[in-house]
């Protein structure tokens, strides 16, 4: 039981044990999904980007990061003017600190990232609260294409950890769980949720539903990353165990992978307390109600942090992203650091990327 | 010495002893490298499409060959009207014997596989015997984003087998390696090499070379190909094994990657004995002026073919292509196979595909 200390476990605990244990000496891919819907236009809505225009760079400039220690198709660096940087930050010393692989998979960005990545060929998402995101046949496509990804980045790993940048991928994760029945309230990247404007952005999308076919659900309120990587967690569960780093948007691709099938044995999610204690979302209890696999939680200790930027995250503030938890629980597995080493880690990364240029 | 009776060893023969030792309890991993040069368009240079249009779609419906089974960017099978194959069956018989995972990179292709791959962003490379074939910026871009592919790809695996299409190639690899200042006589996919048509090409783009340094070479009478395999060689050998699975093009990545570093104690080439007894080139003697590298070669067993189109591959058609040397050699490591089960999978293969529609 030495994990309690470490880890949050909910869900299929007996599995997340099981999960556990044989992960820590296995190998790790992280796979980092970057996408976009037009939906993230919508004033208010996300805090993912500091104005509008600069929202469709945040994807490729979180890649770039991850990849280079600085963005390429950005000047600045990744982090608000107060200071609160991407949770790339998270990602990027965890994985650098347990030597974990990772690779960019292109599934509809708006803006191409400057670095070699997995390209998909689909298109971002429409504007949910204006017209349809997709044709069925993209959906079709993502999932067809998404299957071939998993399989093959399966193949490569013992456990393929799955991470998601989608602008606005909050309101068009809630809009395709409301759809599928699900009774959901999701987290959000804002301290103040703006569940009112999300509410409403759903409620006329849901009015386009006119089968309950989950295809169709996904053309007409959810975005590429959503049936993409159910596509991938379809074929990889098949093969290697999987982890989908996330929160919310993970619970929507939960939900649309149930439909299209995945082996759970293999599966479990995994991501920071800042999500599962978030009161003004139900994530345990949404998991639950789609699949019964183990929902694995990390409180990555940024409340005690010196610098203010990353105390943020323990706030409120973009709480997950970047599939941050699921790389941290890797990160530590792997490793055998607990919160404090990672906290360090964190700081030291977070003040190199503050000081430069 | 059971490895005696499979393979013929060249080169540092010791080291070959070592390699097929320890790579055959390993995982391996085949990434083919689609990228075209316009000096293909050049009447008479090839024999990589059926005709000119029809060219640039020879390494596109190649992978999509390799992945699915059949052919997406062409209406037709990848074969001659007479029946002769692209090399690409040997390849993918001997992959999948071996469950051995493969990944499409585009360096440049004029046209883009229907599949995921991974994507660079290099542009195709122009005709040498008119212009130079890049710029030297995009030599450079072309070696940079080969290493962060190749250490990416190496740490996925035990031995990375690197195969390539590039319909006119070999001219290039011609140009550069002479520019380099090694004698070569290269191979060619036709029985009949078009000797007087490359020399008289590379006579032509040689005289345009004003300066020694490699990348103003291989920009000025290169293609996106050889800075790209030479970037992934010279970071994953740092990694793991590495495999050049290739003929004549292999020699000119070998002899630039010479020039920018890589570890010559994980490398190795793999081709066909169809490119080891080529009277009209000098494969071995060209690899060995170049590094103190093993060279292994296998023979398919194809001259024992009961289908021509097979057969043809012993009697001087294509000879390699599309990685199929290194790809058997990495599938008989792998499964204990020897030509004998080797023909078997590969005529099963042919006989799927020229029955197919």
């Amino acid at each position: 039981m030495t994990f309690v200390r470490k880890f949050e476990l909910y869900g299929n605990t007996d599995q997340a044990q099981n999960f556990l244990e044989t992960a820590k000496s296995g190998k790790f891919l992280f796979s980092f999904v970057i996408s976009y819907t037009e939906t993230c236009e919508v004033p208010g809505i996300t805090f993912a980007g500091a104005d509008k225009d600069s929202i469709p760079f945040t994807p490729p400039a979180d890649a770039e990061y991850l990849h280079y220690g600085y963005c390429k198709t950005i000047d600045n660096i990744p982090m608000t003017p107060d200071g609160k940087p991407t949770p790339g930050v998270l990602t990027k010393s965890a994985l650098e600190s347990a030597s974990i692989p990772h690779m960019t998979i292109n599934a509809g960005s708006k803006i191409l990232p400057q670095l070699p990545f997995l390209e998909t060929g689909l298109s971002f998402g429409k504007n949910i609260s204006a017209q349809n995101a997709m044709t069925d046949y993209q959906v079709s496509r993502a999932v067809d294409y998404g299957r071939i990804v998993g399989r093959n980045m399966a193949s490569l790993t013992d456990c393929l950890v799955i991470g998601e940048s989608i602008p606005g991928g909050t309101t068009t994760a809630l809009a395709v769980l409301r759809a599928l029945g699900f009774d959901a309230k999701v987290s959000s990247s804002m301290p103040d949720n703006p569940v009112e404007l999300k509410n409403q952005i759903v409620n006329s999308a849901l009015k386009r539903i006119d089968s309950d076919h989950p295809y169709s659900i996904v053309s007409k309120v959810g975005d590429p990353m959503i049936p993409f990587v159910s596509g991938m967690l379809s074929s990889a569960s098949n093969v290697s165990n999987v982890m989908l780093a996330g929160g919310t948007q993970m619970t929507a691709v939960l939900a649309f992978a149930s439909k299209i099938g995945f082996n759970l044995n293999n599966t479990s999610i995994g991501t920071t307390s800042y999500i599962t204690n978030d009161k003004s979302a139900n994530f345990v209890n949404l998991v639950e109600q789609i699949a019964d696999i183990p929902i694995i939680s990390v409180d990555p200790g940024l409340k005690n942090s010196q610098y203010s930027g990353l105390k943020a995250f323990s706030e409120g503030f973009a709480k997950e992203g970047v599939g941050a938890g699921g790389s941290i629980i890797s990160s530590m597995l792997k490793t055998g650091n607990d919160s404090t080493k990672f906290l360090d880690l964190a700081e030291k990364e977070y003040h190199r990327l503050s000081t430069s240029l």
